[in-house]
């Protein structure tokens, strides 16, 4: 597995560590080369990790026929189907291995690890910190798909990994899990309005609904004429470097 | 030819346009998505525009065997030997037809254009603008090429596509340009130290040593541990387009 590092120039004991999680097709290098990021980082003394999306090269049969499902579409969830529950564990990885990885081999502050992430990733980080709020501290988004469940990315995803049992689904659905775990933190999604993606897929007000049943501090962000690319990213990372900043106490 | 635009989000009368040129292997794409300029660009009301390095496709033989001559390293001359001579001719499209498309196209400030560029681009921005300072009202480069007569990417570009005499190698070479035409403004260049190209390709001394002589106004950075790369112009384009608005008068 693949992973990108951004270390801090200021000499500190510790770094806090936010880890970013890219959408379908992405590798390490997106966040990294085109969000912007490095300059807050570097501004608050943050340690950024960004890995891959998905194992490469598994040599599974069709891992690369599909844009949305197999190699650069992992969503981070642990497969239970074979062949690919023999390799497709994101989700054990961005919880367990990374972190383990990250912390064994930089000088991180383990109480301050926030996550987020883009789309396929904005799920992926929902997903991590609601089900693992005492190791990711805070958590935002862009255009995250909030409702896998109920959109054919997800659905196609969670079929081919999962089974056809959507019990197990639930695990892995942002909408439902804040339902029934409500995360201690302040949540930031920013979404924009010319994303194409957002009817059929992304869903936000799924999210929006179920944060406001069980009084989830939320704030979604509409963000006008702005589509579902890393020029949106990079727009608004300044807003989500500084929600963990804020949330972790940094 | 190809080129990028970003256009700001204000709705201005007219905008000031800063050029930037690329270096040696890029395209119209690098800047806009790598250098993180677009934020300043929104916020100042700029209209920012990146050209490709060289003409593509043109159907001379050999034209795609270098990465230092031919495609992607048009090194912003117009080419007196055949069969260059026939396509490239970046100097005269840098100066006269990209500013005339971009004027016929857009609303900007025609006594508001600055222009800049990394490395090939830096030698191309410096050129065009001490060669023509009533278009070019501003200046700055990143880690560029100052004395192409001196080293050896200059020296193959400038024999293959001007020929041996090198007379007519001074017109491209901003080091002797800047001893006969000085710039009326304060010309901004950073260079990082851990730049791999610096002691053979870049030389930016032989430059300081020029205006020096010449009582140029030039403020010329030594960024430490930076290298070659668009992290570099990435950490400092804010300080850039601060420079071009602040001699522009935006």
């Amino acid at each position: 597995m693949s992973f990108a590092v951004y270390q801090p120039p200021q000499v500190q004991k510790s770094y806090p560590v936010l880890y970013f999680l890219s959408g379908l097709t992405c590798t390490e290098e997106n966040f990294i080369v085109k969000a912007n990021a490095l300059k807050y980082a570097a501004e608050y003394g943050l340690i950024l990790v960004a890995p891959d999306t998905s194992p490469r090269n598994a040599g599974i049969p069709g891992e690369n026929d599909n844009w949305d499902f197999g190699t650069g579409a992992g969503f981070y969830v642990d497969a239970t189907l074979a062949p690919w529950s023999n390799y497709y564990n994101m989700y054990s990885y961005i919880v367990e291995e990374l972190p383990n990885l990250i912390a064994a081999n930089f000088s991180i502050d383990i109480n301050k690890q926030g996550i987020f992430g883009h789309s396929m990733g904005g799920h992926g980080a929902l997903v991590c910190a609601i089900r693992n709020p005492n190791k990711f501290k805070s958590v935002s988004a862009f255009a995250p798909i909030v409702a896998p469940m109920q959109c054919t990315w997800g659905t196609k995803a969670f079929t081919g990994y999962l089974g056809e049992d959507n019990q197990n689904w639930r695990l892995y659905d942002a909408s439902e899990l804040v339902r029934k775990h409500k995360y201690h933190g302040h949540i930031l999604i920013d979404q924009g309005t010319d994303d194409k993606f957002i009817q059929e897929q992304l869903k936000p007000e799924i999210f929006e609904q179920a944060c406001q049943e069980v009084n989830q501090p939320l704030t979604l962000r509409y963000q006008d004429g702005y589509d579902h690319s890393y020029y949106f990213i990079s727009s608004f990372i300044e807003d989500h470097i500084k929600h963990h900043v804020k949330e972790l106490g940094v």
